[in-house]
């Protein structure tokens, strides 16, 4: 197993990146190979004191920066660590690629430079979330603003698929998130996908799911096109972040709230860690023909280290050969997607 | 100020809309009509103990059930509690009307009963929020499932409008929701609506606001399609009713940490306080001629009496009078909206 990893993408690049590595080389012993500028990587290591003995280094002179249009990474960008490790990945020098950089050009150098599994019209980006309960996957979460019938189609198989190799679950309830349970409700996309999805062959349709019922566990896999999945993924954000904020200056008011802090820490920590997205590591792009994780841009070395494993899992459960195998029984249809 | 009432509308009527009716009368003094089947009204009050002497009746034979396809207001159901009394306030005989019933049903009812505002495309569902900082405004939450760019706009306006009279807040911030806060981001729907936002006049508008930032307070007025701005309001109550069961169940685990409650009870009230969408009354229905206030179907005496306050709110800030005085400075369209 070789891993090969973006050492420049994210904010906290390539400290935490190489940490990130050296914990998942030290805890899972894959081979890892660095991608990046080598002087900058070893002088970063040597000031860290971070042991990057034993991995590879392969060279990348640029770096692809938040602000480049994606696109770019099949240009100017090509010979930024994220493209020279993508075009490593797809010649064969490596298992999976994993990257805390810009997610649209890992989008678009995953799609173009690694390639679709054939059947796949469109990549999509999942999020593997917690809930109330058990942890979801969420399918798309913005690889594609403007969604089809095909495409939350094709979402609900790689989800589906995602769901029984790396979660080990085994009939994943799938959902369209929309705004009531009824057939009708929605828009015309949604509408006409409840139909769809209902017909789709393998996969246990379980109906729209109310997006109030999300995070309290509704459905293993839910399935939006990329515009809602990715205001989903947000306001779950957007909301623990605030409800954390209150909690916190509640314990913090006077010696006597944090003194009763004390007596719930353990819970504390428990509930923290519960609504840790970290430990399921990044967001895998599914349908390209090997694995691609886009890790969190602010990673720090144990969210990188989470998305490493993720990589790992994804090779070991045959993600990509399970799409591929799916895709081949899939009924195609020309236009669809396009 | 007279208001009337649906004394059928909601999962608690009649008991707790009597209940709200009465707090609410003798804490402000409104005037109001009880909407509904006098019998069953006078029964139910007299059960409860509730005082609703000086309070007039008016009959309606009718429930318009929550089943009930929403068009049905104005063939099947013109004789329930809600029609009856959206024609009585069409009619002048009350000032504004609150219903903890059908949403869909109040809406069609207000739009072709009450009637829109000349100029009004599509009249909206706003939502007061609570947010870390301060209150805010989302419209549409789903009185129109899909969105075109003038219909955001006049969002934007009846937001604007809102804020300014109702909550106060002297220029309010418009924002519209997106999945990033550049102008190119989001579907053809938000790109477009961005430029027309932009030229909007009289109106403050702040630029995309990233859904993660909603729950903090970034806007005042956050402007979404029905489709998103309902995915917006269901995962804010989906996110913090899954935390709220997690901090539940932290405090309740042993001795010590239902003890360590007692030291933070007054800050979770406070918390619990400021997150209760109760406070805010329901939801207006901007853009029809009346004040009309949609309560949560869920509604107790207390949430019942809060929107009964924003309705008189709504009347006394001349919400509507402002909104029609807008339009006939709006540069109309001829497609606009339809």
């Amino acid at each position: 197993m070789r891993i090969l990893a973006d050492a420049f993408g994210g904010d906290n690049a390539p400290s935490e990146i190489l940490k990130g590595c050296a914990a998942a080389r030290r805890a899972y012993g894959y081979d890892i190979t660095l991608v990046g500028d080598t002087q900058k990587i070893k002088a970063c290591a040597a000031h860290d004191g971070t042991d990057i003995s034993g991995m590879d280094i392969l060279q990348a002179d640029g770096v692809f920066s938040m602000e480049t249009q994606p696109t770019e990474i099949l240009k100017a960008g090509k010979d930024t660590s994220m493209a020279v490790g993508l075009r490593a990945l797809a010649s064969g020098a490596g298992d999976a690629f994993v990257s805390a950089g810009s997610t649209g050009a890992l989008l678009v150098g995953a799609t173009f430079l690694v390639k679709r599994i054939k059947g796949v019209k469109r990549p999509a980006l999942g999020a593997v979330m917690p809930s109330g309960t058990t942890p979801f996957i969420l399918v798309d979460t913005g690889a594609n603003a403007e969604g089809t019938v095909p495409m939350l189609c094709s979402f609900a198989r790689l989800g589906d698929i995602y769901m029984r190799q790396i979660l080990g679950v085994e009939n994943p309830r799938v959902g369209l998130a929309n705004i009531g349970t009824e057939a009708t409700k929605g828009t015309k996309l949604q509408i006409e996908a409840y139909q769809a999805l209902s017909e789709l062959p393998g996969i246990r349709f379980t109906g729209n799911v109310e997006v109030r019922d999300i995070p309290l566990g509704a459905a293993d896999v839910v399935v939006a096109d990329g515009f809602t999945g990715n205001v989903i993924l947000k306001m779950y954000e957007g909301v623990a972040k605030m409800m954390s904020n209150e909690i916190k200056a509640m314990f913090k008011k006077n010696p006597l709230t944090m003194l009763s802090y004390l007596g719930v820490k353990s819970g504390m920590d428990g509930f923290r860690k519960k609504l840790d997205y970290k430990q399921y590591g990044g967001a895998p792009i599914l349908g390209v023909q090997k694995p691609v994780i886009k890790a969190h841009g602010s990673s720090d070395a144990y969210a990188f280290q989470s998305a490493l494993r993720q990589a790992a899992d994804c090779v070991n459960g045959d993600v990509v050969g399970k799409i591929r195998e799916a895709m081949q029984h899939e009924p195609q249809s020309e236009s669809a997607g396009e």
